[in-house]
């Protein structure tokens, strides 16, 4: 951290400032310069916060120098994390295409898509079981029903299945059946919720929340990695802007940064991101050449009858497709 | 609802529209119009969205005509409601006005705050026991021996108190102890809690999201109100922005609005918007003359020592200073 | 501005960065920490930019730690800026009333409004005669016949009057009818009429930028300064956010904010914050009540017949109710 | 336009919102519903706005329904629109790419860019002459000077040459040397300067404001072609969000909208969106992915000695592999 002092701050101010950093237990290391004094903060682990100087006298401003994350961090990490699901990789070197409904309905609708997606080529099946929704007057999901169509999917396809839990209370239920544990974007500050997935070992999908800036995000994730599941998978899926042409704007410079700041994969999910179907091809394509480690759709048989997000989900012909469209773009950038 | 349709849609695409919407189980009322054809869409309760036709052949757009909410509506309940906590009413006609520190460190430290703010004029107490934090290695709170303290400092000062439950695992605990059980803002779509909330006998203070539209905000309080819970008070607490100079945005205009849409009574929390001290007096007199039902505001005895947030936490003579501010503002808008 | 290294940036990464520094003519001083280095840049005037240095070996991150503006900081002036128009101060110690309607549609509406603002308490007369309007085939203005209108109005009645300039071009006309310049939101970095502006005797509103940070707001107002003029008065209205029950959401913390950064007066414009007549009153209150210098409001005779912004205009007796309860609130300040 | 009535709304109060729309010159439609009245407005040509009728006894809403832009839609023009320059076509079916350095600083720094850039594969070469400058102490650009510095260039190189006009008083003066006018982010409600451009035989090239909605971003695009010129280039250059990790937020999703909305060629501008070299190449790829008919980066030889936004400039062996990359995506696209 640093404290920037006032141009006329007193050496009394800057004395008193100096204490108050020792008093932490941290090393303050003034910095005399041309028009004003500043005075860096040693030793801060992230437990000192930058509001704790704001109002000493003499203060002009607490600037914090280094990031909070520690675990999901390249500097801990320089290697890729991969994940490993039945026999798919998510992580460097491969295209993961995770396809399905919003909302898991009936057995024959479940496996109706799951046989579509996974001819077209999807890695892993999608479905909600539990599903968040705005309004209690909405479709919440089939609950554990739901979650056994999605085992019966996987022994019917092979394909593995992610699912969301919504709260710690049903995380055990859909651990049970799922491969992968998504965590939502209205959760993703869900602290019980992250502190759960970290004493689990099924990789977790998490989701930025939809005005969380990518230091949060990665904070979330350090909850999993810290309470000891490293499997974490990182999903973006738009942020809530003043636009209103899409549901959310999908913000692809996330994929660049977090390539850089941490050792995790990272997916996009153009489908929640666009909230209409028109968008999702163009958003996918996208996706695969800012360099993601894949993406997550939703594909529905008969959207217009769809229960939730009928809107946003593509026709099957529509997925097939966008998967032959996305793999040769894939393939240009691994050469 | 209302679908427009492009200028040169054919009547049979019309009709495929009104067909679309009978088999929803839906009214259909055409109108022609100068350039181009609407189409009412009638009898819906909400369950069927705009984006079911979107993409149906001639459509130009679909728009939502009417509000989701209906239990906390003032179309459903014209009087405002009030609540009852101890001795005091937070609604119509009173200022209410909550203070504490913003985590419960220990007995003495709550104790000398209650007494601090009840002598300022605080009419209930708050600190919290579980405390949501953006980092594993933060504080996080004392956990039910917070809730203990909570309980002695209502017992030594009459204050009524209130805090947070964080996951539907403590609520039952937190409901023992507390006078209010608050909801976090990033808990405001944790839609498992708003589901224990509707079902507990005591009152709900629901922060709004930091990036929830007030729709959203009025659609988690139906969840708890449609749970059989009507004592829901909303806090507006800032909202995430471009803007960097505070925290959050504090959005002054939620509480007109909430009052015309929502019979709820509604508090503003400056501190959390703010982030620093010094914009906390002025945010709450505007709080106070923007018709706002009172404020909750974060007091520390000693905030230099705060385990956390102490840099938006006022002093006890500041805090002080404020309510004798407040006070006679509130009285001019009574007259 | 300082410099932050990787944890493993080697000595010759740290010395290059170093010679990088002193090749911009700055003083470098490295500051040795705990796990990593940081590197401090002294006499920076602002016009190296942190851009510089993220791509240096081994850099991680480069963060401006002091202000850009200087003649608009409080810093270089530390008495408030009074502003002198007619018999009106704008500043410290006064509560001014600036109202009228949006547009200036003829002389008779102009006088008509004129005189029951006055009436009510207003201080100055507002009226748009060039209007900058989102669709090309909205009403524009009445141009120079708008302006004279202008002159009539202060002549009948004896109130200065505000109006805009659009462009550099029409900036003499305006300027030679009008008390004081204002230049609009989607103006405030028009680099060429702010340097118009900063060549002129008249006093400048400078509307706040619909997504404009503080500091860039305040230099805008610098480049007004630096040309010569240092009769600036800050006008907040709104900020552009995700948020949809007001046009633009009315940010209030701008208040403390530009009082403790800058010497400049500070208006508030609750009208084309909240585009909507009913939330204009309640934060007409609130502005007076965060301590803003005052407040700009649009008032119509008639407004359902208002050739723009007929929505956010108050009724004469609105305006009237108003004046009578935000008076009252400025001296309870004052106290 | 669409009005809806409260619930309780009399039967009189939908007759007086009939005759205030019959007022208006407009044919009203009342639509009798299953809870409330709506109300249809027919013959609205833009002019009269929703919020005319938000305050009327018994109204509820006021919704807008049709688009107000008409010359820029795709529903007035089917084909796409393609401009030429030179001896290039922007727009449906080809690839272009721009670029040059921010500014430009001396014939022999633009000769240098323009070679390297032609030879690696730019179509065109962009370079400011005239700089939009948040501060008045940066470097505002050569001026004429650096005008006839691109003149040079396109004698030199052949390409045609892209710079921008800040305001209506040069903008004759940069229509004289340039092939094609920018109008920048910030001038993109500078009604004035849309007014001259609208006059202009050349090209223009509106950048996206960076809080402007795409029907704020159409309706600019408007005001030109209203004037009589048809050769407008959209270029979407990132919105200003909560996010800080990249200067702005590219908002991708743009370009499938703007396809769909309008007929007008868009372009993508990563390097101003991201602000850091880093992020412009994936932003690049993605943005050919995603369907832009181009990008425009910003190159230098020597970025670290760039007089200004050297941060965000590629250098030269990036801005080759770039090329390299995205022309085989944008194959991909065509088959």
């Amino acid at each position: 951290m640093l404290i920037v002092m006032h141009q006329d701050a007193t050496p009394e101010q800057v004395a008193a400032v100096v204490t108050a950093i020792e008093s932490k237990g941290l090393v303050a290391r003034p910095i005399p310069g041309g028009h004003r004094v500043a005075i860096g903060v040693l030793h801060n682990d992230g437990s000192v916060e930058a509001g704790w100087f704001h109002d000493l006298p003499g203060v002009k401003d607490a600037i914090a120098v280094t990031r909070p994350y520690k675990l999901v961090s390249r500097e801990c990490q320089p290697e890729d994390t991969l994940v490993r699901v039945g026999n798919t990789v998510i992580g460097n070197g491969h295209l993961t295409v995770i396809a399905g409904p919003c909302a898991v309905e009936s057995e024959a609708q479940a496996l109706t898509i799951a046989r579509l997606v996974k001819q077209a080529g999807a890695d892993l099946f999608r479905g909600g079981a539990f599903k968040p929704r705005t309004s209690p007057y909405s479709f919440q999901g089939l609950g554990e029903e739901g979650l056994k169509v999605l085992a019966r999917v996987r022994e019917e396809t092979g394909l593995p299945v992610v699912t969301e839990a919504m709260d710690h209370e049903v995380f055990d239920l859909v651990e049970a059946y799922a491969d992968i544990v998504q965590i939502g974007t209205r959760n993703m500050q869900n602290f019980s919720l992250l502190r759960r997935a970290g004493r689990s070992r099924k990789p977790i999908l998490l989701k930025r929340g939809m005005a969380a800036t990518i230091e949060e995000w990665l904070m979330a994730a350090e909850y999993i990695l810290e309470g000891g599941n490293p499997k974490v998978i990182l999903c973006e899926r738009g942020v809530r802007t003043f636009a209103h042409h899409s549901r959310n704007t999908l913000d692809l410079s996330a994929v660049p940064v977090v390539r850089q700041e941490s050792h995790l994969p990272i997916l996009i999910d153009p489908s929640h991101a666009a909230g209409r179907r028109r968008q999702v091809g163009p958003l996918s394509r996208a996706a695969v050449a800012v360099g993601a480690d894949g993406i997550m759709v939703e594909v529905h048989h008969a959207p217009d009858q769809a229960m939730s997000d009928g809107a946003q989900s593509l026709y099957p012909d529509q997925f097939e497709a966008l998967c032959r469209e996305i793999r040769p773009i894939f393939e240009l950038l691994r050469r």
